[in-house]
């Protein structure tokens, strides 16, 4: 049994949506929160510099006495969770990719997956390489989506720009015949509905955080770190609390009252 | 007669249609030109955070010997410009939105003047006070149009969507018949002559970057401080340099052949 707090995350609000599935799947683990809202999106950055901010992230929650982190930020997960996970060693470090990845396989009939992305993550292959090390003869279909993460904030979820803009991004997918597209981006599960009204019931859409939250509960249990009693939950931000509070209705399904800015950049030393 | 550059500093590459401006009104003047593109976007994030980063930027330039600085970024002008002239007592420092609000006061017939930009930009207010500071009786009507950006930077110039996009975010200005229409964002002259094809001749465009190019000149030669000779152009970036060349082609009309990281961070210190 372990008490210690799960830390998840993210470049900015998106996380919420792995959060929200924490919660659900395992609701006696407490959470600490991290969107780094004041360096957000990371999706357009550089390895080095995403490298760099999330290894500061790291060195923060873990003054939180984290037990395990679930990056939910997959442009931190294309670019660098094998370097994040050598420099903090002998720490559970669990990624929305990989959980993505292997929902995808299972779920794929004809071995034609889509993903979706930043451009940062789309550039990086590394979808489309973790499924070939699963099956070499999948074939993997990428597009990056950059104006979803701006339509989502500013709450343009359904209607017809943003019915426009899914069916112009998907296209190349859709024509490649994918019987299953991955999210692969914590802000995309928010458009689920409308892009599953768009593509249609023939493909499955995949949402890493799902996985990701179902992976988690299996380590802790494996290694006997499981969580007892009432969980809570904290969230720190880079920037002003106020967005994230904003946002928190949206991604998380309820208010958040409390939210704490943290000076990320304090953290940049071992 | 003084050959050192200006400085220009933007969060990001849409600083390069005042670059543009400087380039076309003072083609004798050098430029060192900073955009943050680790940090991009500066649009959602508070007035502390936005204060520090511009705080650090401007360190860098004065080691590059610069004589005066044009802020680029409308979230810097709005949020912040007064106490970086307080920060840095010495430095003439020419703002975008001053020079917008000037043009715009001066172009107007109607008294009833359009301002566009980001959230943090429209939050702060600024254009309003500083236009009724000028004529109280004038009316401001102003909107955030946090998918402009994003869309010019997918090069969604013009098309369906975009056009869909200008005619939801114009509509509150345009029924409370505007004539003149402030492209408070950098990015915004980018998409100029699709909204100018929306909003119909009878509404006067102002681009603050003519007017800043413009002061600056003037000023320049006030204090006698023009430069003679060929001018020189130096591009930093606080990310890769990649995106900054991509980027170039567009915003400047032409590429760039060099772009020069900068560690931003390490002028924390005064």
């Amino acid at each position: 049994m372990d008490n210690r707090p799960i830390g998840i995350f993210d470049s900015g609000v998106g996380g919420l949506t792995v959060v929200k599935e924490v919660m659900k799947q395992l609701p006696n683990e407490s959470i600490v929160y991290f969107g780094d809202t004041a360096r957000v999106p990371y999706g357009n950055k550089s390895k080095a510099t995403v490298t760099k901010f999330s290894a500061q992230i790291i060195k923060f929650l873990r003054t939180q006495h984290i037990k395990a982190i679930i990056i939910a930020c997959n442009t931190v997960n294309s670019n660098c969770i094998e370097q994040l996970r050598e420099m903090f060693g002998n720490l559970i470090i669990e990624g929305v990719v990989e959980a993505g990845v292997k929902m995808a396989v299972d779920t794929t009939k004809n071995g034609r997956i889509g993903v979706i992305g930043t451009e940062a993550t789309i550039a990086s292959k590394r979808y489309t390489q973790l499924i070939n090390e699963v099956n070499p003869s999948f074939k993997v279909y990428d597009k990056a989506c950059p104006l979803f993460v701006p339509l989502v904030e500013d709450g343009w979820i359904d209607g017809e720009v943003t019915r426009l803009v899914i069916t112009k991004y998907l296209e190349p997918l859709t024509t490649n015949d994918i019987d299953t597209l991955i999210l692969g981006c914590t802000h995309y599960p928010m458009l689920q509905q409308t892009i599953q009204s768009i593509v249609g019931d023939t493909i499955e859409l995949i949402n890493p955080a799902n996985e990701a939250a179902y992976a988690m509960g299996e380590l802790l249990k494996q290694r006997n770190l499981q969580a007892q009693g009432t969980a809570t939950y904290e969230f720190y931000v880079s920037d002003h609390a106020q967005r994230m509070k904003q946002m928190a209705q949206m991604f998380l399904g309820h208010p958040i009252d409390e939210v704490t800015r943290v000076d990320i950049e304090l953290y940049s030393e071992k």
